[in-house]
């Protein structure tokens, strides 16, 4: 099966070194600082957008079939992966949706951190909202 | 720099040859076929669930510094890529939000498609919504 490469295109720097299960419940702060050669892509990013972080859970160890079904820490049943923001997962790939507090220069200041300091970022894109058909 | 390999987890299948920008204005039909080894993961999945979706754009070509600023289709003005869902960005990877209609097996049937036949995909999560502190 083919396999797909990608390189981080910035990191997480924050100073918190413990955090928040997951975004939603977080208030911690901190920066995403982008690769110089991507600096132009953040040029309509500005204070008060949400954004789609998309990282990769670096720190996870290869995923077992054990893992396929998971106890999230908040629920008292346990739940399919595919049900559940685990780092544990078969693509160690994780989402969260920040809030951006400044743009200076390549870097992001970011609210609503759930990723560890040095956090390989794949991907930023506006966050757009389920809405129901003609809704 | 560091590269982070994955492996699609399943791939889209559709018969939809011609497919809108983007999972909001969708109603194109398909399914999602998983790897078999992956499929006690997709236990709590349901009729009815949101999930977001995330893929490989694996039609695109390599990416290249004129398209970090790039004109939307739907817009009559340039946008810096990280504010667009462009297919061309540093890495090629989608997100979109579907809405399950059945899970049948190792097959997630799904509306709100925007994404070609043979789509790799490469993770499933819940959608979760972005509220406001304490909303």
């Amino acid at each position: 099966m083919q396999e797909y490469k990608f390189k981080p295109i910035g990191y997480v720097r924050t100073k918190a070194d413990t955090l928040p299960r997951h975004w939603s419940v977080s208030d911690v702060e901190g920066e995403i600082v982008i690769e110089p050669e991507y600096k132009l892509g953040l040029r309509d990013i500005k204070a008060g957008d949400k954004i789609v972080v998309i990282f990769c859970f670096h720190k996870s160890p290869a995923f077992s079939p054990e893992k396929l079904i998971q106890k999230p820490p908040h629920l008292n049943e346990t739940r399919g992966v595919f049900s559940t923001c685990s780092p544990h997962r078969p693509n160690p790939i994780g989402l969260s949706v920040l809030e951006v507090l400044a743009v200076e220069d390549n870097i992001i200041k970011v609210r609503r951190l759930d990723m560890y300091d040095g956090t390989p970022v794949l991907d930023i894109k506006p966050y757009i909202e389920y809405r129901p058909y003609g809704g």
